[in-house]
């Protein structure tokens, strides 16, 4: 068993982190799927040997174009490959058969289409056991490792992209919220450390990958988007263990029959009973969304503060309208409350503030209020008893916020001793602020409604985490 | 009654549209309110005689300055006011004396205060109904009309840019949801036709406001922000015969009582039993909203493409994971349905695209699809009689798109006879694809939820407004 498990990791590092790769269907013409992945490999090729496999070319990037996987005379860890569906059994035989150990199969025509498309499928799950080659895919977009800079994506880097360095790793069934993921993540300044998509999971699927991320170093955080499970409870036993120590935050679809019926044409998924599998997500301490916007607002909190040790919010702000919706979503939430400052903390902030403010929760700094103000409140009460989590509004545009920004950035670049989260939201100025924020590590949502919803999760899988460990 | 309604519209113009404003407090120190205020009223200054009043100082803004408002020799239609609380109410009396029209009370200090400020506020309340004053505020960012490119914000334009001319009127109790939603109304290309911030509305409310929107030509799409209503009962009255001609959006605060607290805190708002209003609301035609971007969502659609006349909806995509997710939302839905295309439309489209493309609701083009391909879709379906509104996602870094990316312009530049959405979501090029197309005037939503959210309710209340029309 230990064998075994030691073997999974060896073949798994071929996948994220192969020294050798052949692209079947590699391709000189821009646009082509074939050409985009050559394009997306090339910048690898210090680090990589790289095979173009197209016996219609002589040369593809400057490289040597190879008729077959065969006729390549070095070992091969991984093919990624982009052809009809048809042409796919024989090259993953074929490669199987040279020593290949991993194959990325990009292209789609398989399962989510029915009949020959699902024979087809069953016969590469079947050469994937004979052989115990690994199969990512089919219908997927492949993989993306930020620490050895590899990626098979059909996607440009102008027009995408990548994340950087970082803890959360996300495995997907689909390719676009794939794409989608990884951008928000550059654009927020979120590190990811691998990535990888299966499509219809023909052999790797969120079983492994949530074994594989659990002994992961890089990764400290593990998010993924499923249409079907291959064994939902297999997943969440080993959830149960993993999120002891790494959160799990999975976006599931398929929830309704609606639902269902479009992952069946997308990936080929079974429908299965959702509510049954919510259920075990809850115990398993599992996060579940439903939304990537919601996917990503809960990782960036993770990502970039420590777990809150409650759910006692203090709202400090210089514009008190979004403080107050706040409210009234803290007021329906279970595991949230409106944190309250005890006299003698009051008195302090009383002392340091002007009359006009008022103080209570929301702080209300009113609009005439510098970054400085702000900074004296902190001071009074970063190790007070009473709040769990500091929540900063801004009105960026206001004049002393906008004509004091660089105090603005000082404010942010001290250590509270607990979670702080910025909430702002507006034009390019403000923008530029948030992303400024969110590269010194401050998570910036844009309202209240998201802050509520993503708090309330993080803290109810803190009081799951306690319990079990 | 008429020529009291002729005397009300009159003296609103004086807000939206002065020919002579006196900035009380105005201050020659960056940073303070009064600069800032004379800073955004002084672009206006060839259109608008501006009269800064400080007896401090000579000159503000290279324009004389007055010691008293009484000390001006000329006729003034507004006052815009930044002073502390305690000498306002005497200013009012005296510019009311002199025949001012209006008044814009930036100041905070008032009911949200309590005790003294409560005086004060009840003060300011009785001199506007002696003299016939019409009062903005207190406690309040004042006034933006895109047409006369006036506005009283103490926030700079690099800071925040103005939206420009639209259909869409804005009032709130919040100036940073003022703010927040000029800003995002801006950045999404949304006009604006006038705005209001109220605050603790003192005199003018949302009746006035519901009032002068109704009969505003440049009005088409009526929103805001309360924290309590002047009057609920007056307000719904009103709100059901504005809204068969005009779409309200509300955003209501204060519905729970941790948010009641607050909103007492902010503008002095008063606690009152939201579901009453909630019912009222809907039975009204009113939109009611819990979020800002779920607001600008709504608006957006509104403002930039016509009522659906039912809820079918139809998805084309380059990438399917997102339209599972709304799949999935619309099988939760009241008002949605996945529109189903005939066997002859399936057909005609089968004819026109490759086989592995699948053909069904989501209709998905794979990522190999150019913008081409959903152009012959949208050819074929454009007048079907099981389509209500076209929803087009778009992996836009998939390099079938990204590299004709002008053609994906053209797509959008053609009428497709119903209302057409796009939905995207990712890193800056998508971003800038998504502006684009903003400016085209095809709204943009970035997920499922918020898709299927806000069509949700477009279609409630296109259906409410044919039964009461």
């Amino acid at each position: 068993m230990l064998l075994n498990i030691k073997y999974f990791y060896i073949m798994m590092e071929f996948l994220f982190n192969p020294k050798s790769v052949a692209v079947v269907g590699a391709s000189n013409k821009e646009g082509k799927i074939g050409y985009e992945i050559m394009n997306s490999l090339i910048a690898s090729k210090d680090r990589i040997k790289i095979y173009p496999v197209n016996p219609n070319e002589k040369e593809i990037f400057s490289l040597k174009s190879y008729p077959s996987i065969s006729s390549i005379p070095d070992e091969i860890d991984l093919m990624v490959i982009s052809l009809q569906a048809q042409y796919i059994p024989d090259i993953i035989e074929e490669g199987a058969k040279k020593g290949v150990k991993g194959a990325i199969i990009i292209s789609g025509g398989f399962g989510e289409l029915g009949g020959e498309g699902e024979i087809l499928e069953k016969r590469i799950e079947e050469l994937s056991k004979k052989y115990g080659i690994r199969i990512v895919g089919p219908n997927c977009i492949g993989v993306f490792s930020s620490k050895s800079k590899f990626d098979t994506f059909f996607q440009a880097r102008d027009a995408m992209k990548r994340p950087g360095d970082g803890p959360v790793a996300f495995m997907t069934q689909s390719g676009t919220y794939g794409v989608t993921l990884l951008e928000l993540m550059e654009r927020h300044s979120i590190g990811v450390s691998k990535f990888i998509s299966f499509g219809n999971k023909v052999d790797i699927n969120e079983i492994d990958m949530i074994e594989y991320f659990k002994n992961d170093n890089d990764t400290k955080i593990i998010s993924g988007y499923i249409e079907s499970f291959r064994d939902g409870r297999a997943f969440y036993e080993k959830a149960k263990n993993v999120s002891k120590e790494k959160a799990i935050i999975i976006l599931k679809a398929g929830k309704t029959k609606e639902g269902q019926i479009a992952a069946k044409s997308h990936t080929g998924a079974l429908a299965e009973n959702y509510s049954i599998y919510e259920g075990a997500m809850k115990q398993s301490g599992v996060i579940t969304v439903d939304d990537i916007e919601e996917m990503v607002d809960i990782i960036k909190i993770l990502a970039k503060q420590r777990l809150p040790e409650g759910g006692n919010v203090l709202m400090i702000t210089n514009g008190a309208g979004p403080c107050v919706v706040t409210a009234d979503e803290i007021g329906k939430s279970k595991k949230l409350k409106l944190a309250k400052l005890d006299e003698n903390e009051m008195d302090k902030i009383k002392s340091v503030l002007p009359e006009f403010a008022i103080v209570s929760n929301p702080l209300d700094l009113t609009g005439s209020a510098t970054p400085d103000w702000y900074m004296k409140v902190m001071e009074i009460i970063k190790d007070s008893k009473n709040v769990d989590i500091f929540v900063l509004y801004f009105v960026i545009p206001n004049a002393p916020i906008y004509r004091n920004i660089s105090k603005l950035y000082e404010l942010f670049s001290k250590d509270w001793n607990k979670p702080v989260i910025a909430v702002m939201s507006g034009g390019e100025f403000t923008e530029n602020v948030s992303r400024n924020l969110e590269k010194m590590n401050i998570p910036v949502i844009t309202t209240a409604r998201r802050l509520v919803n993503a708090l309330e999760k993080i803290v109810e899988y803190s009081e799951w985490k306690k319990s079990h460990n």
